[in-house]
């Protein structure tokens, strides 16, 4: 077991925004290496269909197998909200996704039991973030919003920009006007959009940022299943990261995200796992 | 060779946007069949690699072939410019792109010798719109200019807003800047916003519509070879669709594109081809 504690966490995603997940195990984790893919050549997965979605995540979870990693985390809201559950049921190392991280600190945060959920079509009308915050109170009353462009608005850089608050604005004043207390960041990129929506929304609306509660959770179920590497890594870079397509624009994004340098950026053909 | 007279037409995409190509082909050449292929489970094609491109537009050729079609319209810009011309090596039967017609006409229509295109990152950078209209006019100038929020604001269904008006302000006012008398609309999504556009530009700069085109050099092509279905079609619907994922959200689309109830709407797994 001592040398399985050495293995990496294997993070994947649709894309390059499950680096702001990674990038939060690399702070609050700096003892565990990580496998990092992004499927770049099938990139988005938020307004696809559960069983493709289901489809490409197992072919990751096997690829990462391939890899030795120790424990997965699903770092996509959609592969969390539609694919994680099956999976688990399928292999035989601990796995984690976003979505119950967020939305336990969400039900937790919340005071008048009214949450906002922005996210891709594909989690808002899963439904799981209002089921399993529902669990932990029936009362509280979860408001998805569905916001498809708040991806590529990141993804072209226009971060605080006016056509990015005009949109925002279109999306979020709904759930304002119902009286929600608390919103979650329910798509990995949206924390990049953080201080905008903070603004938007104003200091009394509590922001939940799954990313970060991810973190946290790993923390935890390493530590249960007596798998946090607790000897520390020796390379200066413990991070590998794969994708499926165009390993150079995935490096540039992964630079703008990560406080590294992102080397290593290995392509390889994902349909073939 | 009569029968291979009544074979359908293959048409691909990288999603729902070629129907706009098909649209047109239905519209001109009434009397052919056409079987559809939309790869929804992996749109879009926009950003991504010329390998990754060539890779998935070869898989959709070969799933075509089995349905044995008798000439092939690649019906999205960025297959036609990454992938068109290495995959005509390798097929027996007449292929064309919608890259080849939308530049013929638009450097017959220019005055100023100053051509804007807007589309995809791929279709821009590939260069294939520029080389193909210096072919015929080493004197044009060809200014690109990509505009990835376009299709995700079409497929949000923001075809008249002030959104997207802004956004198509900040991607095509440096065209104007630069004293364009023609724009290409280098991207099947993009006829959608083409009042829009033509309402941005003014009526002193010509669209054009490689859609449109695409289905005139379809008819000339079959003409030529011999290929064209002079018996006509007999069935009320002589059209087929197929997709990667998630049929019903294709049908959707596909039923506010086109001027038929698609039916028979059908899934395969494209990356079995």
């Amino acid at each position: 077991m001592e040398q399985n504690r050495q293995a990496p966490i294997g993070v994947f995603d649709s894309g390059v925004g499950g680096l702001t997940v990674a990038r939060e195990i690399m702070r609050n984790l700096p003892s565990e290496r990580i496998v990092y893919f992004g499927d770049t050549a099938r990139v988005p997965y938020g307004n696809k269909s559960k069983n493709i979605v289901l489809k490409f995540s197992r072919q990751i979870v096997h690829f990462l197998q391939t890899q030795e990693v120790k424990a997965i985390v699903v770092a996509c809201n959609t592969a969390s909200a539609l694919a994680l559950e099956t999976i688990r049921e399928e292999i035989d190392i601990p796995i984690i996704g976003v979505v119950k991280p967020g939305a336990k600190v969400a039900a937790a945060a919340t005071r008048n039991k009214k949450i906002g959920l922005i996210g891709t079509r594909g989690t808002v009308h899963s439904g799981l973030y209002t089921e399993i915050i529902q669990e932990y109170d029936s009362q509280i009353q979860v408001i998805g919003q569905a916001c498809p462009l708040f991806v590529p608005l990141v993804e072209e850089g226009w971060l605080k920009d006016k056509v990015t608050l005009e949109v925002a604005k279109r999306y979020v004043n709904p759930l304002l006007d119902q009286g929600i207390d608390t919103l979650i960041l329910g798509c990995t990129h949206y924390p990049l959009l953080r201080s905008m929506l903070q603004e938007l929304v104003g200091e009394q609306v509590t922001l939940v940022n799954p990313a970060y509660e991810t973190a946290k959770a790993l923390e935890r179920l390493l530590k249960e299943n007596n798998l946090d590497n607790n000897q520390g890594v020796e390379e200066e870079f413990p991070y590998r990261f794969y994708v499926s397509d165009a390993a150079e624009q995935f490096r540039d994004f992964a630079n703008s995200i990560l406080p590294y340098d992102v080397k290593m950026t290995k392509q390889i053909n994902i349909e073939e796992y």
